[in-house]
C-alpha cells in the first residue's frame, strides 16, 4: 500500500540519518543566560512595554478583525507607523504582520517579470521568497561584493533593477557596505531594498539602522524592511520607504491586502519598545559593550551588530555544544544546514542589552569551554 | 530625468482613473454596527480572551523572540496546538505567525517539481502564493466542480498530486463538497488542503469546521489550515495534519522556520477564545440566525457560513455604498477588483455572534436602502 506520506516519511529519514533532524521543546523560564534569542535590546519584559502590550489589547481588543483595508487598521498602526519613520527618518512607514510579510510585500511589489534583481548570497529565506514570488529575474551577488553587484546590473537587459541586501547579515552578523550600495544603485538608476531586522535598534544614530547612519533614510529609491520581533520585542514588519511607494504596497501587495492586520497588543509593544529607546539612547551601546566580551571570549571578532557566528565541526558536534552549554544554564543558538548560507554549522550567539557582568561571568565561563579554537 | 519610482507612479496614475485606489482609514471605536470584519463570534473585546491575552504577555513577555525552532516555543504555544487539535480532532497542529504564513508553510512543503496542484478558482491569494512558491505545476478548477477536480487529477502525468480548496469561501461565503474532495481525493492519491479560515468556530460540530464534520479530521491525506484571526479574534495561523506531516512543516517549511514565532499575547488570546466557544456552544448558531436575518434583507441566500457576498454595479457604486452606510452608522465591506475572482465588485456582509436584535434592526435598515436589488 503506498500513501501520499510516503515521500515525506523517506525525507524524514535522511534527515534523522544525517543528523539534521530539528524538534521543537519549549524554552521555560527558568534561571538561564539567554544567548540565543533575538530580543537584543532585552526589553520582552520590560514593565513599559508589557504595559504598552496591555494598554493597546484592552483599548482596540486581542486582534484587528481584519485586513488594513477594510477595518483592520487602527490608531495604534498609524501610531506606531509615525513613530518608526520618527526613529529612522523614513519619509513613511507601512506596518505588516511579520517581517517576513513585510519582505515577501516589498519584492512581490518592486520586482516583476521586467526586473533583475540582484540578491546577497546570504540574503534571508524572506528575502529570497519575495524575489521568487515576484517572477523577476534572480542573480545572485557575492556576499557583500560591490563590484559584482555593479557587473551583474551593468549585464542586464531589464528595463528596472532591485538590489537586495540585509544591513547587518541573520546568520554571520556581519554588516553590508551600505553607503556604497546606496551610491551604486543610485548611479544605475536600480532600486535597493535593504532589510534591516538585525540592525533596527543595533546600530546607526539612537539604533536608527544602516541606512540612516548611511544618511539615505530620505533617499527616494531605497526602501528599508524590518521586522518588529527583535529588538523591538513585538511581532510585525514594516516597509520603510517614499509615500509613493507606500501607496504601491497598500493598493497591490498582496500579503498586505489578503492578511489581518497587526494585532493590537505587539503594535503597542512595538511603540513602547520605541519609546524605551528614546529614552534609553544608551542601550545600543551596552549591547555593544556586552557583544565585545561574548566575541572575545570565543574567539572571533566583535560583531558589527548583536550577532556572533563561530564556526564549529558539524552538525552534530554543535548540537553536543547547544546541549552541554544549556545543561550549564546558558542558552545559545545552532545554525545548520539548510540555515545556513555556506552548508557548515555554527554556534550562533546574541548579546543582549540587559546581561549583567554576573550573566557575562557566567556565559564567559561556559563558552570558554565550549568554543573550539578555546580548548 | 526618469526615476526608478517611474512605473510606481503611473500605475497609481492607472488606478486613480479606473477608480480603484485604495487608502488606509483608521477605524475608530465609536457607535456603529460593524458588517465588515471577521471578527464573526465578537470575541475580540470579551472580558476572558482579553485576560488570555494579558496574562500570556505577562508570563512570557511581548514576544516570543525567536524562532519556533530556536528558543521561540513557548509553553503557550504547545496549549494552543493541544486546543487547537482538541476542537477539530485533528492528530496535531502547529501554530504559525499568521493565517496567509500557514497556507505559505503548507503548500511549499507539500508540493513540489514533481506536484500537480488542482486548486479552486476561488482560492485565496495566500493559497495561490503557496502554490506559485512551491514550483508545483498548479491546474486551476473551476469553482466547486468536482468533476473539473478529478479530470485534472486523472489526466496527471507527476508522481504526486494536491488539491487546493477553503471549506467556506472567503468572497462568495459558499461551501465547498468537503466529504467528496476527501473521498475524491483518497481514490486519486493526492493529499488534500482545506483552508478553514472561515469555517472554524462557524460550521461543524462546536464550530470545528467542515473536515470535522465531514468525519476526516482523522485522515492521513487530508490537511487543515486556518487562521486565528478571525472568529478567534487573535492573530496567528495554524496547520492541522498528521504528525508526519507536522515534522514535515518543522523540518522544511522556511515561513516557519525563518519567521519568529506567534507574540504569546495572541496565542493566548486564540486559547481563551477556544475556551469561551467551549463554554459557549450556543455561538456558531447565534453566528447562523443573525446571518439568515442580514441575507433575506440583502435579498440573498441564507450564507454557508458567516460572508454574504451582494453583488453591486459597479466599483464606483460599491465605494459609495459603503460610504453611506458608514454615515449611517453601519459598517459593511466592499470588494472590488482585484480582491475578487470574478473582476465584479460586491458588497460583503459579514455576520457576528454578538450583535443584538436591537444592531440588527440598525443594520437592516440601512441595508434595505442601500442594496440595488431592493430599490
Ligand atoms: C534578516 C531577517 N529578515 C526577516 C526576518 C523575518 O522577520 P519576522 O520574524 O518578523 O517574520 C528575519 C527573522 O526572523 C530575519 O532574520
Ligand atoms: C481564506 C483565507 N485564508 C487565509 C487568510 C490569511 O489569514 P491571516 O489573516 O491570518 O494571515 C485569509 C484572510 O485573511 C483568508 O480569508
Amino acid at each position: 500500500m503506498t500513501s501520499p506520506l510516503d515521500w515525506i516519511r523517506e525525507a524524514a529519514s535522511a534527515r534523522a540519518d544525517a543528523g539534521l533532524t530539528r524538534r521543537l521543546v519549549p524554552t521555560k523560564a527558568h534561571d538561564v543566560v539567554d544567548l540565543a534569542g533575538n530580543d537584543y535590546l532585552g526589553l520582552r519584559h520590560h514593565p513599559a512595554v508589557v504595559a504598552g502590550a496591555v494598554a493597546a489589547v484592552e483599548t482596540y481588543g486581542t486582534g484587528a478583525g481584519a485586513s488594513r483595508l477594510v477595518t483592520g487598521t487602527l490608531d495604534v498602526h498609524e501610531e506606531l507607523e509615525a513613530a518608526l519613520a520618527a526613529l529612522t527618518g523614513a519619509p513613511s512607514a507601512l506596518v505588516l504582520s511579520s517581517g517576513y510579510a513585510a519582505n515577501l510585500a516589498a519584492l512581490t511589489t518592486l520586482a516583476d517579470a521586467g526586473t533583475l534583481v540582484v540578491s546577497d548570497e546570504h540574503a534571508h529565506a524572506s528575502l529570497i521568497d519575495g524575489c521568487r514570488l515576484s517572477r523577476a529575474a534572480v542573480s545572485v551577488s557575492r556576499h557583500n561584493d560591490l563590484e559584482h553587484v555593479a557587473e551583474l546590473l551593468a549585464r542586464r537587459d531589464t528595463p528596472r533593477a532591485v538590489v537586495v541586501a540585509e544591513s547587518v547579515y541573520s546568520v554571520l552578523g556581519d554588516a553590508a557596505p551600505v553607503e556604497d550600495l546606496v551610491a551604486l544603485t543610485a548611479e544605475a538608476g536600480a532600486l535597493l531594498v535593504v532589510d534591516e531586522a538585525h540592525a533596527l535598534g543595533v546600530v546607526g544614530p539612537g539604533g536608527a539602522g544602516l541606512v540612516a547612519a548611511a544618511g539615505a533614510s530620505g533617499a527616494e529609491h531605497v526602501v528599508v524592511t524590518t521586522t518588529l520581533s527583535k529588538s523591538l520585542a513585538a511581532q510585525g514588519g514594516v516597509v520603510l520607504a517614499s509615500p509613493d511607494v507606500r501607496d504601491h504596497l497598500v493598493n497591490t501587495a498582496r500579503p498586505f491586502i489578503y492578511d489581518t492586520g497587526l494585532a493590537p497588543g505587539s503594535a503597542g509593544a512595538a511603540l513602547a519598545a520605541l519609546g524605551v529607546l528614546r529614552e534609553h539612547p544608551e542601550l545600543p551601546a551596552r549591547l555593544h559593550a556586552n557583544a565585545a566580551r561574548l566575541a572575545e571570549t570565543c574567539g572571533v571578532a566583535a560583531p558589527d551588530g548583536a550577532v556572533m557566528s563561530v564556526p564549529m565541526p558539524g552538525p552534530h558536534e554543535t548540537v553536543e555544544a547547544v546541549e552541554r552549554a544549556a545543561a550549564l544554564g546558558v542558552r545559545v543558538g545552532a545554525f545548520r544546514p539548510p540555515s545556513t548560507p555556506d552548508g557548515s554549522s555554527r554556534l550562533r550567539i546574541t548579546a543582549h542589552a540587559d546581561h549583567t557582568d554576573h550573566d557575562l561571568d557566567r556565559a564567559c565561563a561556559v563558552l570558554a569551554e565550549l568554543v573550539p579554537s578555546q580548548a
